[in-house]
Parts: C-alpha cells; sequence; structure tokens
C-alpha cells in the first residue's frame, strides 16, 4: 500500500538506485506493517539546478547525495511507528547503498483504504478480507 | 480540481500519451462530477530501473504497461464515487490506448477548496458562486 | 518545512528556473511563517505533451509559460494566509522571473509534524524545542 517517489541527483548506477529502492521497502516492511510484496516506488533523477535543498536545516550537513523520499500510506501509523521508521530507513541506506543519516529526507502523506486502486478497476483495501489476500500473495 | 499525476514507463507513442490522457479526464468527469474543461495532468516517463512494481499484490499480473495514476481533489467524494471512478478508468483505458485492467493502479488524496488556487493570485473555490464560474467556463 | 514540486515546460534558462525557486520561497517566507533556510524544492522540466493544462478554466488565459506548483506543509494554515500566499506567489512571481498572474497555479497539501523527517533518522518537529533550533539555525 505505501506508495514511494524517490528524488536524488543524476548520476548514480543502476545498482545504486536498485539498494536504495531496496532498503527503502525493507524499512517499510520492518516497521509499518507492510507486506513484502507490497512494493510499488517510482525514482525521479534530477540536474543539480533541480534538486534544491537548505544544506543545515534541522539536521546535516547534507551533501550532494541527498534523497528525498515522500511516501503516501493508505492507513494511519502512530507516531511511534513513524519515528521507527525514520530509524530504521537511516540505518538501512547508510548499509546500502551507503547513505549519510543526514542525506534522508522523509514525508510521510496519509490516505484512506478506499482510495486505492491496485488495479482490475476495484478498491482492494475495501474488503474486509484484504489483508489476507495480500498475505497470500506474499507466498 | 482533480490534478494528477501519471506515471509510466519511456517508450509510448505521443497518441498513447494523449488517449492515456484523454481516457483519465473522461472517467473523471464521467463519475467525480467534474467540469469537462477542469483538466491539468502531468505525465512523468520513466527508464524501466526508475518505475518499481511488484507484478502481482492484490491484482495483476501487471505488465510492463503498467500505469501509476495519482489524482489530487479539492472537496471529497463518497466511496461509492471513487468505486465508480476506479470501475470506469479501468473501462475506459482498455478501449483507449488499450490497457489491460491489471495495469491501471489509482491513488486518490483529498485537500480542501481554500487549498488551490488556479491563477491570479486567488482561491476560486472558496467563492460560493465558483461552481457557476466554472460551469459558465464550460461553454 | 513545505517541500515544493514545480512542474513547468522544458525550454527555460538556469536563471530563470533560479528566479522561480527564490520567488517561491521568498512568498513561503513572507506569508506561512517558514525560516529563511527552509527550503526545500524540486523542479520537474516536461515535454509540451507531458504538461497538460486547460487554458481558460476559472482563471487564465494560461500560456506556454503556465507553472504548477505543488506545496506541502507539516502544520495548518488558515485560509487567510493560504490567500496571502497566492497573492504573494503570484506578486513575487510577476517580478521574476517574469510570469504572468495566471499562469501561477498553486495547490497545498497539509501533513502532520510527525510525518517529517529532515534527517539524522528522527521527527525534528515533534521536538517541543523544534521552532528555536530551526531560527538558530538561520543565523
Amino acid at each position: 500500500m505505501p506508495f514511494v517517489r524517490i528524488s536524488l541527483r543524476k548520476g548514480k548506477s543502476p545498482d545504486y538506485l536498485s539498494a536504495l529502492a531496496d532498503s527503502i521497502q525493507r524499512g517499510l516492511v520492518d516497521t509499518f506493517d507492510v507486506p513484502e510484496n507490497d512494493c510499488f516506488q517510482i525514482i525521479h533523477q534530477h540536474d543539480e539546478n533541480e534538486l534544491i535543498f537548505d544544506r543545515t536545516y534541522l539536521a546535516g550537513p547534507r551533501s550532494d547525495d541527498f534523497v528525498y523520499i515522500s511516501i503516501t500510506i493508505g492507513r494511519p501509523r502512530t507516531a511511534e511507528m513513524k519515528a521507527a521508521l525514520y530509524r530504521r530507513l537511516a540505518d538501512l541506506l547508510v548499509q546500502s547503498p551507503g547513505l549519510r543519516p543526514e542525506d534522508v529526507m522523509i514525508v510521510i502523506s496519509t490516505s484512506t483504504p478506499e482510495d486505492w486502486s491496485f488495479g482490475d478497476g476495484i478498491a482492494q483495501m475495501t474488503d474486509p478480507d484484504w489483508r489476507l489476500r495480500a498475505l497470500g500473495g506474499r507466498q
């Protein structure tokens, strides 16, 4: 259910981008009760003058490796779960692809189950059994 | 009022992109009480490794033609209207540009009328007569 | 705290893009109680057929210089503050880079302080002293 939009500067290798996406999905699975295969992500790669960020506001110093991660979820998470996600994502992204924690910015948006259609013209998460179906798909 | 962000893989023709955008706007007009000319859309075309999606989570199997449609609206819609939109969009996109229903993923975000300025430095939808003005513009 | 996504047609100079981004940040500082250095923006440049907009719906006529500005904030603003932002942004963008007010479309999304991590794996805005820290960083 999460949909993730990842923005960074152009110039990283395909392996780097893949590691970045994998670690973000791992963090969501570990802390946000997201099934392994509930994975939907888009990467936007930008020229230097298209990705504008302050180097020190509330954290930092940020480097040219700065990554902005926008996460849309379909049901609420507690403040504790969000704090756990931030901590976990920073840890995982340090391990792979090797980001500095100062360069990981995350913003969460919350919508409702009825706001999501995963395909086939229906709102899968309004089915009371959707979690069973989601977990079934994991095998 | 809806603003639509459409994401898909690179490689489709201009005609395909135009048909995709037209069908999405048609679906919003048909089910979401949107004036015909209330049309604001952005298309993001991505390399294969920038558009990441599970092939079978809660729907599918998804193909390389997968399209992710993010719709921001300025006033609430009921769950019934949302379900009708998903159904209608799947039908229309099958007809043109020829998508499979499995490849149509939709996520809705809701804001408020005061969150929108369509230009001229004012919040048009906070004017009690905005609907009349919108419909007048349709002629 | 605001995160701004700016979308326009390809073809503008680096100076134009920089002026556009600067004026948007200035408007947020002037009307939304945003610290000067709380600046996070992404610019998306699009081919003609990727940026679709009606020329006259509720404002206009819009030209090829149309700019769509999506602003995500982390705490509520009043309708009056939003109206002031729209007015101020239109004025500033006319001055620099020289946009017409008809070409400035703005949509605001609101999340909560706990939805933001500016880096280091923590949710800075859940710290009761975060405003002091933010203003301290301005010097």
